[in-house]
């Protein structure tokens, strides 16, 4: 890692939870393509890491993300080419990111203070939770600038109700922190400055499960998505029968069978 | 069936409406082995049987149902193969059910009294309807036994918005009922006291309506689930073409146009 | 276009919004057969004019659109096939017109004022956005004819959670206004009196849009719906790409870094 990376992103851990924040707050924590290669490593190692069961994805300064960098992306038409290229490793690179998140074998969640616009709105519906600080706000602009927030659909028309997303998209709208919670786009609206606390509290909660059955189950839930029903459930039932041999599903069960706190192997 | 069966379930005919009540209160219903053979072959002999329109699934005592037997489980893995087979079995017949449920061309209406846990929740996904009762609660806990509850997740999440499911998987937190309506995971809440009233009305409608059309209608539901849009209405269209020959439809749109009520073939 | 068709539907425009509004006030807009092919030739010229970016799809009348027209159904079983043949094709035509709406590259605004009931319900589902007037009503009753709303459920089930779309196809019960904007079928409700001027600012807010950019998106939007995750990130990167190339993300970027209005080239 060098100097820059650990200016764009802080990462701090307490127990199990990794929490990354994104600090380029001079750029409103854009997805600059620097940010993108630091996040992706950050979260690379966030999953090699075996002490680590839940990454927690902040922003700091009044702005979660406001999206991609439009400085960068207009220093890219220079190339010969008028920045095609450059401009197809973005996307590439952004869309890498974006499934990465939502298919490590960790879960992510997003604590969401201040605005989260376009490819950052994209970051926040392709985690696999979000908490909402009660002034956050959402919104998909690019067709305010000529450019129609494709890629970011892909992860909100996944999230929320067809005509909401449409809605979205269309007219570049912000939507506030209840509005997002009413259709999905978050789990649930905190109060700001109860919002760290509550996320962290969230993550804690989830890295007391066993890590084991979590990274299963999140695998499980993103490969049988879009199956037919049929096949979903053949995947899901050999998943679970194989799941049940573990040792933690041993020990779980025993336990509470017992009526006593599981010990997790991993 | 044995007298194990006639002790799991009881079965009511009200008009065209068949009231299965799962009734294994010391197990708060689990879908044992015997359980979910019990229920299924409750569920085939509904459909076969030519005088019942609707399927109402209830739960006695204090839970909707409690999901698998744990104490089953666990006892099965004294097999020489560790309760491999076994469980392959387990998830096979439970998945089987659970599609049955989605797919028998019969509604299929679940009233919810209590809590309803991991399959028991995901029986209540399944079903085509579901009405909660006020004190009723839904989890898929499976993350607190080392157990992702990932059979459950076939179902939930094809009910429910993405976050939705995945904060119920991943934090294997119980839901309220008002909560579970808001989701859509069921329809509306009712008063405890007032529920069976309330579903068997509701129960009652769907079995004033042609049978025909229900039959035919929920299969196409099912079949063009998942299929590109102009496959889907490739299909339905050819389903609806020849339903509009069948004499039901004849009759109802006659009884319509002459303003009398229709008495329906099926 | 012949008289008859100038009678079915009145088209408006106002500034580069395309108002079409169903007048077949009689027969509560029902979608007949000349009133599917007269929609359809209006949204294929909708489409063809450049002047145009943006459609809204209004009824005259106490209902926005009642659905088939049940006579005309009834005058085809004169055929000697039992009107099969028609069937197919009205089913066909009817399709195909609500997937014109869905794909069509400019969005497609529905003004519900009144009731919109089967193939009417339908086609709010099939457009972009929705807004309801607070007197609006929303159902599919063909089981009350003996004639599921198959191809309905189509839209229905893209549109809204499965247990919604199922209490509506089951029950034929109309919902209610604020209902529809909870289950998503509706944006939001509007005061009856003041639901033509929200659609219109609506519409007209999206207008002033780049349409390069809109139509690429919902394009893309449409595309990339049931892809694997994968694909659909592929498909959208690539569009964003090109997209980035255009005239008007070229000026959308210009005008947003120097903080000046866009204007658009298409």
């Amino acid at each position: 890692m060098n100097v820059e990376t650990t200016r764009l992103v802080e990462e701090t851990d307490t127990g199990a939870v990794r929490r990354i924040v994104l600090c380029d707050v001079k750029r409103r924590n854009a997805l600059s393509r620097a940010m993108i290669d630091t996040l992706s490593d950050a979260l690379t190692r966030a999953v090699a890491d075996p002490a680590i069961r839940v990454v927690v994805l902040a922003g700091d300064g009044p702005a979660f993300s406001a999206g991609h960098d439009l400085r960068e992306i207009t220093a890219m038409r220079d190339a010969p080419d008028g920045g095609h290229a450059a401009f197809e490793d973005l996307m590439g690179a952004c869309s890498a990111l974006m499934t990465t998140v939502a298919t490590l074998q960790k879960p992510v969640i997003a604590e969401v203070r201040g605005i989260a616009t376009a490819a950052g709105c994209q970051l926040v519906a392709s985690c696999d939770l979000a908490l909402a600080g009660d002034q956050a706000r959402f919104c998909t602009p690019g067709v305010d600038i000529g450019l129609f927030c494709s890629t970011p659909s892909v992860a909100l028309t996944r999230t929320v109700a067809p005509k909401h997303a449409m809605e979205m998209l269309l007219t570049g709208r912000p939507i506030d922190a209840p509005r997002a919670a009413e259709i999905g786009l978050v789990n649930r609206v905190v109060a700001d400055d109860a919002l760290t606390d509550a996320t962290m509290a969230l993550a804690a909660l989830i890295a007391s499960k066993s890590g084991a059955a979590i990274a299963t189950g999140k695998a499980l839930v993103h490969a049988q998505s879009g199956l037919p029903l049929g096949e979903a459930y053949a995947l899901a039932g050999a998943v679970m029968a194989r799941n049940l041999l573990e040792p933690d599903a041993l020990e779980g069960i025993g336990a509470f069978l017992e009526k006593r706190r599981p010990v997790w192997r991993r």
